[in-house]
């Protein structure tokens, strides 16, 4: 798959986009990720890209039109399966979401800035937008670097069997089994006498007792149980 | 205030923390922000931090001793008000736990890698478990991102006034009205006649109107209000 990220910090985006497992995913052509200088887009001078609100609200927007041209240009190469703008009032990421990014196959992501965007972007140019969750953030990049993370690490092949994802928090609606390695004895603290036994069959039991017994105690909504 | 981060990929950091917002409230001295190498903390040959897990699940684990040395000697040289861990099955990160974080002196987050952290690390050494949301990513780093940006934003100073914190959404538990920029009309597309009416009480009346429409329609639980 492919994601297209435009931003104004291209360079806040250089170290998470290209460490560990989404450079591996990029190295094996899993994965394409491009980042694109909205300021590229700029007919401005001083490749401005941002201007003062109608109507004297704090803060600076950023406006319609290199927006506009970027989205145009790389509409016109290629379709886009969704065309995103990351915003605390979009609709909220989570695991199911990540799944179904993870099978598209052009993905475009507009990170917002400043005060916030011209809001005719969001009503004609944004096909879906999403918020990483309940906060605000300096800008859009790091909720598309965390979004990009999470889709990406589910194509098969990023990730070695081994760390299937499969056994993730959430997949199951299950929050993961405790997990431990050596030593087995650590200040006074003991692993579980149980994960030492070697009986695969108790082994499993107990790690799906502990899944179901965690997830009750802390988060019981995934069960479907009110708090 | 400080907050120290421990991690496998201080490379990953690099950008998101040294950009834009943060970078000013650094070079202000209103926050200070420092990256510890888990492996300076190894006592392996090769800087290992990771083993395999007890009972045969899928993975590797990041082990107690290298974090329990990093945290012990950062514990010796201040106090804590918080050492977190960033995981899908902590509490969920929201504005007013940002609030409430940049209030504070000294945080210390450990960042996950690999399949998980030996669970006794949690039990023993971690004050606080936080989410940024219900999907799992790489590594924490990015949630330690996210954390450092939603937080540090607030302190008095780091955004500009023309910027207040205080009009973002979810302060007052209202999406925020939408927001426009020059030109008034593009591409057939015009901004609201009432922005453009310099009539100030009515321009105010009509973003608060617009805000509680939203949060109604996008996000009713804000305001206690069933979906």
């Amino acid at each position: 798959m492919r994601i297209d990220i435009i931003t104004v910090l291209p360079e806040l985006l250089e170290g998470p986009l290209n460490c560990s497992i989404l450079k591996r995913a990029q190295d094996k052509k899993l994965a394409e990720i491009v980042i694109h200088n909205l300021r590229d887009y700029s007919t401005d001078k001083h490749r401005r890209v941002d201007d003062y609100p109608f109507g004297g609200t704090a803060g600076m927007v950023m406006q319609i039109e290199p927006v506009d041209r970027a989205i145009s240009h790389l509409k016109s190469q290629r379709k886009y399966d969704e065309i995103i703008y990351t915003s605390p009032d979009g609709e909220t990421f989570n695991q199911p979401m990540a799944n179904s990014l993870s099978m598209t196959e052009n993905l475009l992501i507009l990170c917002g800035h400043y005060k916030g965007i011209d809001y005719r972007i969001r009503e004609h140019l944004i096909t879906k937008e999403i918020s990483i969750g309940d906060y605000v953030l300096t800008g859009g990049e790091l909720a598309a670097a965390v979004m990009c993370d999470a889709i990406i690490r589910l194509i098969p092949g990023a990730i070695g069997d081994e760390q299937s994802a499969l056994s993730d928090s959430f997949q199951d609606n299950l929050l993961a089994a405790p997990i431990y390695t050596r030593p087995a004895e650590y200040n006074g603290w003991r692993v579980p006498d149980i994960l030492l036994s070697g009986h695969q069959r108790k082994i499993e039991e107990w790690q799906h007792e502990m899944s179901v017994e965690r997830t009750r105690r802390l988060r019981p909504d995934l069960l479907g149980e009110d708090e």
